[in-house]
């Protein structure tokens, strides 16, 4: 699995090293002047990170039973207030912003847990687009085939790049239409947009604050979980599950459209495994889906919403926007409040609807994305850009319109391209789906 | 009082009379060709009220428990759903509405409690006023002086007028800006706006899904419990308290401005007497109050919100509203979703900010409505009905905007105009307010 291949830094390290060790290994990366630590991260916080991995040390050593968490390194993206920082989302326009009065309420209960904030990770300006391209800042590099210079995937883009380079152990970010899942497939690590109302979005630049939901990226289905479970504030935990105790749907409508070989050839192969292990899977084609680009047209909500947001700002300083971000945020000027609660009330029929279809499986199947990474230089042109982002988002985005959970895990063989298989539930299944995505991960690695 | 002069039906007679009895008194007084039950119902359920009064008595005869609403005559405002009924709320735009298939919920819930539901009580179209005038199905006068054809109040005009005049024991309507509260005040009755996420509303014609609760008239606070304990569905009772334990806040500012002199003697009286009997009384200024008019600008939600809901049927019958109704309705049509969205989150700061502002007080009080019921012939002139409606709505919409509770009881002297004061509480104290309306109610009896 790329995703392992690709992460020098798992759990056997962390017993084996120092706290502080093992964060010295992540500085070192970040200030590698070869590598890509200027890009991924906008802002370091070496000493704070050092002190709180120092800390958990000594607490070890003094014998003190601490939180899993504790000294070790988690990179939050931009939009997370960090105190005493500026939060700036990826933009110019915010270059301004006062620091941060407050910890964001995600990064708060990461701090309960002893955790050391390593830094704050680039993203798409204001996190309104799938790929993870940044004028401002510059754009990560996928970490597969380098040398082409594909696409992170975004908006999350620093975020999954920063664990897959092994510059953190974790990420926070957020998924609003793909965020956390997009990048984290592209770039073959776990990635999962829980249930919006599971975590606090306090002190957390919004984009939509009807889809906004804020997720981990890690290395493994149980890292997320245990980034999960801190910043839910949750006592539930993983369930092992036998495999053929699981009963899945595989979505065959919609989410299987134009699919490019590589990802076509790893799914298929992936599921084969998961029948072969004893898995029940049944195809699937889901009715409500077919609506999906109703609920979208426009800009939908979060067009709206986001226009609202910015409204007051671009109306003074438009031209420091990415083009390719204002131009989308604009399509919420038109919208009016009518066709704005219309909307609310479509989806809500939709979620019911799509809460029906569901109900007989423990979890439902897709592909995260339909393609793998593109290159940078094909995204040059606007148009090309505008369709492969809307290819990116189409897959994600169904979970946020219908106010489910999913996890992205890779599916992939060792060695090729990424390729995210998404284990979706209903809302408020975040612990059912990390379970299911668990048993999944053993069978594909196995 | 002439909440109680003017109700022949309390407690008493229901325990002296049959159930069968005392609905068969109420049928005749709808039936009296002398009466207003034309104008004040729409829909009468003679068999229906009849089968559920005689099986009650069935019921009790074979000493079997049953619930106190148990064929107790209950009349619901015409937004509600009753099975096999059109729904036409005061409309005549929907005369060709489908016969609804279930019940709404909330008269479900008072169903199974063996309630006679007599029949659908007139309102204002659409609930979009709260003067209680109807052009198609005609206006029921008020019950205090009637000779004079004062308004009744509304939008639920005929459920209070139902009660005042004894065709039902108690009623259920609705309350977006006042709509249960301004009826009750305004004819010596007891009309309650709960926290609207107490009381299901499905089934129930919208006006605005922000503002919509469903609530209670009755002759007494303790029958108003007594019905919203049942469409609440709430384990919870009213709590006896001393009234020297009692810390509540007289608002001074915004609600106490244009107060006739009839509303300003009683209301004042009424302190006076609960200042004697011990009450602690606190004049208060709530600075939250003098922003309540930016969150109505332009119709605000509830404009937006019902002109959403209207939208089509307005593009093609337009012609056959009452255009006072009509022409608040189409303000939403320039709302857009922006502005919608802007309002929506002022009104969260807001409801944050008259938590914290009233917080030290047990409950608020204002006077329900500033005048006391003018005289129809008044509000043919258009901008009077204008000037009027937005002064009899002021009040009460406080309470709708910050999402809390409130019960009107009568604070007036015995035989003269009908004055309202309102027992205000924040979210969620709907049996705080509740006792506390109770206590008073004592107190003034007295």
């Amino acid at each position: 699995m790329t995703g392992l291949t690709n992460t020098p830094f798992l759990q056997n390290d962390m017993e084996t090293f120092s706290k502080l060790e093992t964060v010295e290994a992540m500085l070192s990366r970040i200030d590698d002047p070869t590598g890509q630590g200027d890009v991924v991260f906008t802002q370091v916080y070496r000493e704070q990170a050092r002190a709180s991995a120092a800390s958990a040390d000594a607490l070890e050593k003094a014998g003190i039973e601490q939180h899993p968490l504790a000294g070790v390194a988690i990179s939050v993206k931009d939009l997370f207030d960090v105190k005493g920082a500026q939060t700036l989302a990826g933009s110019y326009v915010l270059r301004n912003a006062k620091p941060a009065a407050h910890d964001a309420a995600a990064v708060a209960r990461l701090r309960q847990c002893g955790a050391a904030i390593i830094g704050k990770t680039n993203m798409t300006e204001f996190a309104f687009s799938g790929l993870g391209i940044n004028p401002h800042y510059g754009t990560p590099v996928n970490v597969w085939d380098r040398l082409a210079r594909r696409i992170p995937g975004g908006s999350s883009s620093g975020a999954a790049v920063s664990v897959a380079e092994g510059m953190a152990w974790a990420a926070i970010g957020t998924d609003t239409g793909g965020s956390c899942r997009i990048p984290a497939a592209l770039n073959g690590i776990v990635g999962m947009k829980p249930t919006a109302s599971t975590v606090p979005r306090e002190g957390t630049l919004p984009l939509s604050f009807s889809y906004d939901s804020v997720g981990p990226l890690a290395s493994t289905v149980a890292d997320c979980a245990r980034v999960y479970s801190a910043i839910s504030a949750s006592a539930a935990a993983l369930v092992n599950r036998e495999c053929s105790t699981l009963r899945l749907g595989v979505i065959r409508n919609y989410v299987m459209e134009g699919l490019d070989d590589s990802v076509a050839y790893a799914y298929e192969a992936a599921l084969r495994k998961l029948a072969a292990a004893g898995v029940v899977l049944h195809d699937v084609t889901l009715p409500v889906l077919i609506d999906i680009p109703d609920v979208l047209q426009g800009g939908g909500l979060v067009a709206a919403e986001a226009f609202q947001w910015h409204r007051e700002l671009l109306s003074s300083q438009e031209r420091e926007y990415d083009p390719r971000v204002s131009v989308r945020i604009q399509r919420g000027r038109s919208i009016s409040a009518a066709d704005y609660i219309s909307l609310l009330s479509l989806r809500e029929r939709m979620i019911q609807r799509w809460s029906e279809q569901i109900a007989a499986f423990d979890a439902v199947l897709m592909p995260t994305v339909p393609t793998v990474a593109p290159k940078l230089e094909v995204l040059e042109d606007d148009g090309e850009y505008g369709r492969v982002n809307l290819l990116m988002l189409r897959n994600p985005t169904v979970v946020n319109v219908l106010d489910g959970c999913a996890v992205s895990l890779p599916c992939h063989e060792r060695g090729s391209a990424p390729v995210g298989m998404s284990v979706v539930g209903d809302r408020l299944r975040d612990w059912q789906v990390l379970s299911i995505a668990q048993v999944i991960e053993q069978v594909l690695c196995a």
